[in-house]
């Protein structure tokens, strides 16, 4: 935390956290209005941090005329970062090993607030803080931005929002330590070894979503491998013997009913070691970015905006099914072109069969995947853009409600076509593999590696000039290159894509198990590649993202579950519609789809059977969690004096929405 | 609650509210020990009531030699029954309108809470509070019952449970309040209109469970009058066309799942009102019957009797199972001997068809239905006395595990055997005719008509007297008769058969809605009766029972949305049966097939989809529910000192425990 400790304008001790750029065509008037809001105190409606230009703080090495001059960094005292993650209502680990919501007044409680508490924030955390405190601060009088007289404003609107929006603010991001980040990077994936990741590092720098995401990714992996292991002498033998697949099915079906429910228990485990169970997302400050007439949340008694719900849901309904809707015909006749062509070019090879009409056979699937991919990613940006126009209320991922369905479709419509219409099981295999093999390499090289050389182009000039300066002096870069060098990395837009890509390999493997049971093994190495890969593109390609305290994968959870019901579905008829198995019912169709429905059914109750037998809340935690509740309940019990309810609203809101609450 | 004031021993007021009988040949010594030890200061381990022995509150005109004198009468101050309630963590509605734990130091807060608080408890929870603290009055170095060698105790046993199991003590029950009880059977069953049942004042008097109960038969009645409404025609026209019975079971499908959602929210509303819903059923103390060795409670930090889990799961699936199986197959052979002599019924009225004849081939229905009721009752009796044998720790329905299962296949087995094995359309319709009107009529009379009937043989001598007394002098009955008089009535042994009757009753209206239509017409009308025939049970047949502080339904939601899942597989395959729908595919018996399970599939995803979509739990009350969380983890950092929960820890046992954890 101390690496560019330096001197503020008045004198005080400094540590940049935050870079906030504007563009350098701003109005100096808007700069410094927006500096001294940032620097008031919470009783005036500012947020009470601190805020220097890079330029005083000394320059770098890179420096030149052309360059812009609008860079601020934010930094906070170290009172006022504790009393943000009061306000926000982190949990921490008390003295008796509970995890408690932290408190100013109750410091030297807490297990790790050791001295004046100078290490008992993580950066990550102080970062999360001063985002929070940046984006809720809203605007009291003004009518609009001083000097730009086109960028209105209203009481109770996020400047920094509105300031985005508009284009004057660039981008606000947090800064590396490049000492962490080197111990990290060394420990995460440039030793190589046989270990666990080192998720509390992970979680300590980049914040619980990406300690989440990566320790679900890890899970994942290892869960698969029994799969794999199974898989590998189907392959290996080329046993097509239907007995033996039903069995293969059968273990992939239970399996990964087990293993979701497993990791419920997992991600529960880690998320309350770090204090995001306990902690509620519905008692957070809704997403600042959006507009509404401000009111009392009903929960927290506190003042923020109010969106009328059924005004958002009929937007939801009225915009984005008939996009999806639209989406997918599209998705349909790619599909049948994809059909059309594959028609064709097996025509070609049977006129007249070479080596080069073989490989022309792949060809359609391959240029299939792509397109798939492409497709994608314009849903992606799309789907994005139509939330930012909507600009839903809840920070969640409601905005992408329907994305993992399209993705969905998109990949697996044609599987599904050439499964239970056509009734091809080789050109399902042939398919699958093609389709799987394409979009992993696709996704390593569009996620790690085209970002990284395309930053490496941009940055060339700079790193030379930093190179030379390093090996001439000193070691370390100088403040100002690191922050212009990182305002030029790409933006690392969240975990989405990663789960998404997780999700669709997920369906890969247990939709069609039973045809393709390599299918594990691709997704296990593709995993463990997939481990470097991300951890490389999150140390060295991308901005540090802001940490995000989640408390689980969120709908994702709900997504896996579904595909594992599907897949019940999928494997038994592709089973049931099976020659060998045909063979056993000789005199009639009706006996073979009815022990089939019958299985499917006993299956599909067998799963829900063990969703609810095993407890998705390991019982310590659950105990500890109860202990929480049951002595909060006690407190309030004890603590209640008349009239306590308003009171305490009022204490709350007074800080930041007294201003705007009397217009 | 004023009713039978009098003055106790030593001169203080004194309202009667339990009742404890001991046998008559119980030691005297025996008996100022317990009643020394109820009256004992709770700093000593007592339960600091008031107890009194009933003839010493004047004798009642029925008085005889031979009668049980050891009848006592346990009540107790106003500031105890407060505290009583701070200690069970009763909710009350507080000033602001919320629902708050009810603390005394805080009372004069809560809404109802006039003056000293005469009325601020209801007489049913001044019970409840009562049964609690004399149920967890434990023993301290006592190694037996004064003058009872035999009854051993040890240190945290329950004395009443120990004295309940060795026959010394007969029983504990509430008195009735006679002008309270008058004013509610009016309102409730004897005045005949169309409007709702009085909920509230049923929950007054007979606390939560009770109204859940009565709640839920009113919405279930309620619920069925569309489906039975919509089954009329098809009975009266003698609709055989299978395109309506199609469209008769989709909405019945939907319509079960649509009001088992519905009902979530109905009853969170009901238990939010009367304050069960934010009271933590795991923070309650565990049922005092149950013998372990004293330790902490990992939630509430209380000292209790802890059980080893894996024991008792042990003990449950050893015991229970093998018992559960046995029933099954008793169940299966009594099925059996029905069919052969169905068959052989048949077989003489094919041979000689007569009126008589007509009406004999009722008769096996009519047996086989009374048998299974004998068996569901045999059934019920044996798993309760496995239940005590076992001494399972939580007071809930665990006990019961197997129970709704057993009944579902005892009643059903027949019918899932002529309907998928048999093919006897006919057949199933008459069966579930003669099952269903068969068992209305028998719970009707054993539920209410033959107790009646019993209690009234009982007391006809007493009652004879009472009527003389009464028109001879005053229209009040002398506490001394009224407690005979109670004591002598039946108990009731709690909502589970109640459930279990609608929850059978359920099954036949929806497993088989597209075979027998009027089936929901049926359980309509035996619901009207049920509500006054169990409004008169409660009032006139049974003892005042302890109420019960229920959240919601507990298990029987699962139970009744686990039917309603079946009953989607039953109706697909009996439609997909019928000759009607064989004829839309002539060609193929598997297109038939196929399209079946598919309008299954999709039945059950949109049942699915549906239960996911409408939330539990009304929006304002999650609201309220989640401020009083809010607040709560507020109060709970506000308050913080340090070793605070272990100083809590030991204030909360301090009362009754601390003699007993010394041993």
């Amino acid at each position: 935390l101390q690496l560019f400790v330096s001197m503020s304008a008045d004198g005080s001790r400094f540590d940049p956290l935050v870079v906030v750029e504007l563009t350098s065509d701003t109005k100096e008037e808007a700069i410094s209005w927006l500096l001294s809001r940032i620097r008031d105190t919470q009783q005036n409606g500012g947020a009470e941090l601190q805020v220097e230009q890079l330029e005083q703080l000394g320059p770098g090495v890179s420096a030149q005329e052309k360059e812009n001059p609008n860079l601020f960094l934010v930094g906070a005292t170290r009172q006022r970062l504790l009393s943000g993650a009061e306000d926000l209502g982190l949990f921490k680990e008390f003295h008796d090993g509970s995890m408690r919501g932290f408190t100013c007044a109750n410091k030297h409680n807490f297990k790790d607030f050791q001295g004046d508490g100078d290490s008992f924030l993580s950066m990550a955390e102080c970062q999360y803080i001063i985002k929070h405190e940046l984006d809720t601060l809203r605007a009291r009088d003004e009518t609009h931005v001083p000097g730009h007289q086109q960028v209105k404003l209203y009481p109770g609107k996020s400047i920094i929002r509105r300031l985005l929006s508009k284009g004057i603010l660039i981008q606000v991001f947090p800064l590396h330590q490049k000492e962490e980040l080197k111990r990290l990077s060394f420990s995460w994936y440039q030793k190589v070894k046989l270990s666990f990741q080192p998720l509390d590092d992970i979680r300590h720098y980049y914040g619980e979503g990406q300690a989440l995401y990566f320790g679900f990714l890890e899970y994942f992996t290892f869960a698969l491998v029994p799969m794999a292991l199974i898989g590998v002498p189907y392959y290996l033998f080329d046993w097509e013997d239907y007995d033996k697949y039903v069995l293969l099915a059968a273990f992939n079906l239970v399996w990964c009913t087990v293993i979701l429910e497993l990791w419920k228990r997992c991600s529960a485990s880690l998320a309350y070691r770090w204090g995001t169970l306990s902690r509620k997302k519905a008692f957070e400050e809704p997403r600042p970015g959006f507009h509404g007439v401000l009111g009392f949340n009903p929960v927290t008694g506190r003042e923020e905006p109010l969106y009328p719900n059924t005004k958002r849901q009929l937007r939801v309904y009225l915009v984005s099914l008939p996009f999806v809707l639209l989406c997918l015909y599209l998705s349909l006749y790619i599909m049948m072109i994809y059909f059309l062509m594959e028609g064709w070019v097996l025509s070609v090879h049977d006129e007249e069969p070479t080596f080069w009409t073989g490989i022309l056979c792949f060809i359609p699937s391959v240029i299939y995947a792509v397109v798939i991919e492409v497709m994608n990613l314009i849903y992606r940006y799309a789907a994005e853009f139509l939330t930012e126009w909507g600009e839903y209320a809840a920070s969640s991922c409601q905005h992408r409600l329907f994305s993992p369905q399209f993705n969905f479709f998109n990949c697996f419509a044609s599987l599904f076509y050439i499964a239970f219409v056509m009734h091809d099981m080789v050109m399902l295999r042939q398919s699958l593999a093609t389709l799987l093999i394409t979009s992993q390499i696709l996704n390593q090289f569009m996620e790690a590696f085209l970002p990284f050389w395309l930053q490496r182009r941009r940055n060339k000039k700079m790193i030379r000039k930093v190179q030379i300066r390093k090996t001439l002096e000193d070691k370390e870069l100088p403040l100002a290159d690191q922050v212009r060098l990182e305002a030029d990395m790409s933006t690392y837009l969240g975990t989405f894509d990663d789960y998404l890509e997780l999700f669709l390999l997920f369906g890969y493997v247990s939709l069609f198990s039973c045809v393709y049971p390599l299918a594990a093994v691709l997704v296990v190495l593709n995993n463990i590649t997939e481990v470097y890969s991300d951890a490389f593109k999150m140390c060295r390609v991308f901005k540090r993202p802001f940490s995000d305290p989640a408390a689980n994968i969120g709908v994702w959870q709900l997504a896996f579950e579904a595909m594992s019901v599907i897949a019940v579905v999928t494997n038994c008829s592709l089973i049931g519609m099976s020659p060998q198995v045909k063979a056993y019912f000789p005199e009639s169709d009706m006996q073979l789809i009815l022990w089939t429905v019958a299985v499917e059914h006993g299956l599909l109750a067998f799963k829900f059977i063990l969703t609810f037998l095993i407890p998705d809340v390991p019982k310590h935690i659950q105990i500890n969690l109860s202990r929480l509740e049951f002595e909060s309940l006690e407190a309030l019990k004890k603590k209640v004096k008349p009239g306590r309810f308003n009171q305490s609203r009022s204490t709350l809101t007074v800080n930041r929405a007294n201003s705007s609450s009397n217009e």
